[in-house]
């Protein structure tokens, strides 16, 4: 093992890693987010990310020793750490010995937005990862999130969006259904049973769809704007649908009503 | 505290039940699976389940009371323990404080399968949670496994399912593609950029989805007997999506062909 290798918890950087690990207001006021992982790694060379620091633990596979040394050619310091270090600010089961803290990449909303989703107040990270993943897929211009929803760049939502963070617009809206970011949008909200079915609906005009939570479901505040709501016709045994997988059947019909993504 | 509470987690019961929450083989040969939380709970007494063996705290919310209350009225052994006891076998973040051991339902397979989804090796328990949940919504006949896929009782495919396990017929391919269920239905593969468009098929026919794991893909095997392939347009910077979600827009567009769910 080189001489260079980490070995001590108390490393002042393993310390701030430890530090963005666990809290969103260190991840914020620095700007940056975690990425682990070779796949995540040679995404973020390939948007041409700012990397602020890469940690890797000493043996590697060939994809995380070929993007580490990518970013050390580019200037980035890269640390090599013991690998009990690095599993401790990992969200995988088996930490990949690659961690990444880079620059938030900040994808710009388009001048015109025809499709968003508005996620409120929704909790689960694995669930949010998956639904900015399912939003990129489909071809969503925004995601919108209401106060309330967990950070888009807490460490197990990047993971479960699988890169869709360099390339889907992300914004919060501070102001719920006033905000202006939805002006000129028709706001449909997806509520189990309620309103018109899917399929029933003509979406080719500019539509934001509103997602709430499985737990609390949507703000009422909603209902005064909303054009209606919208539901997702289901066998009768069944009482409801994981959020993200409801929002994936609307996209898709949507995007397909669209002739895109 | 009531002087039956359980304390020891040398108890013969909780032993019995910490072997069958993480060991596929013992809840195989008893049978069983681990039911957790009064939600499940309350949908087991309504689908008429036989239960073995109640686990609780000493306290509980007034929906899990009733659901002890319950099973105790009819005559099932409810045991008290320690929360830190029942939280060792709890896959929850927080231990919902109850934990029912069922037999396994057994939704009987309709004469005629219309609609069938194949789990080819999926591995991942969360997912295939949500996916049996997805079923059980968009209407599926059967979901069948093939050997190397994650067992449809293990605890944290359970909790992802929502209770789709008192409704959805499950049934293992020991066979694969050669196997006797799937006579008489058309087999679409779904394959990421591959074959069709889902929207381009006429889904009316009875047809099996077979699906394959995100990390291994589809076992080359079932091309020979294979209808064709079937994808899902996607915006040209997304991967792929999550196998349930991927898996949800196909048979919610199979339902909606069908006038159904």
């Amino acid at each position: 093992m080189p001489a260079s290798v980490v070995r001590s918890a108390g490393n002042a950087r393993l310390r701030w890693v430890r530090d963005l690990h666990a809290s969103r207001k260190a991840r914020q006021e620095a700007g940056v987010f975690l990425l682990e992982g070779s796949r995540l790694a040679h995404e973020a060379l390939h948007a041409d990310v700012t990397a602020r620091l890469v940690l890797r633990t000493p043996e590697l596979d060939a994809p995380s020793q070929s993007a580490a040394a990518a970013f050390a050619r580019s200037g980035v310091e890269v640390m090599t750490v013991l690998p009990q270090l690095l599993s401790a600010v990992s969200d995988a089961q088996t930490a990949p010995g690659l961690l990444i803290v880079a620059d938030r990449p900040r994808p710009p909303l388009p001048s015109s937005v025809r499709l968003a989703l508005v996620a409120d107040r929704l909790a689960d990270p694995g669930n949010f990862g998956s639904l900015m993943r399912t939003c990129l897929a489909a071809g969503v211009d925004a995601l919108f999130c209401t106060p309330g929803t967990v950070d888009p760049y807490n460490p197990k939502v990047v993971r479960g969006a699988m890169g869709a963070h360099f390339h889907l617009p992300l914004a919060t809206l501070d102001q719920g259904p006033d905000s202006p970011a939805l002006a000129g949008l028709n706001l449909w909200l997806m509520e189990t049973g309620a309103g018109l079915a899917y399929h029933q609906i003509d979406w080719r005009g500019p539509v934001a769809l509103v997602l709430g939570s499985e737990a609390h479901g949507l703000d009422p505040a909603w209902r005064r704007l909303a054009a209606g709501s919208v539901h997702i016709p289901m066998h009768p045994a069944s009482e409801s649908l994981n959020a993200t997988v409801a929002a994936a059947v609307v996209l898709f019909e949507i995007a397909h009503q669209r002739g895109s993504p």
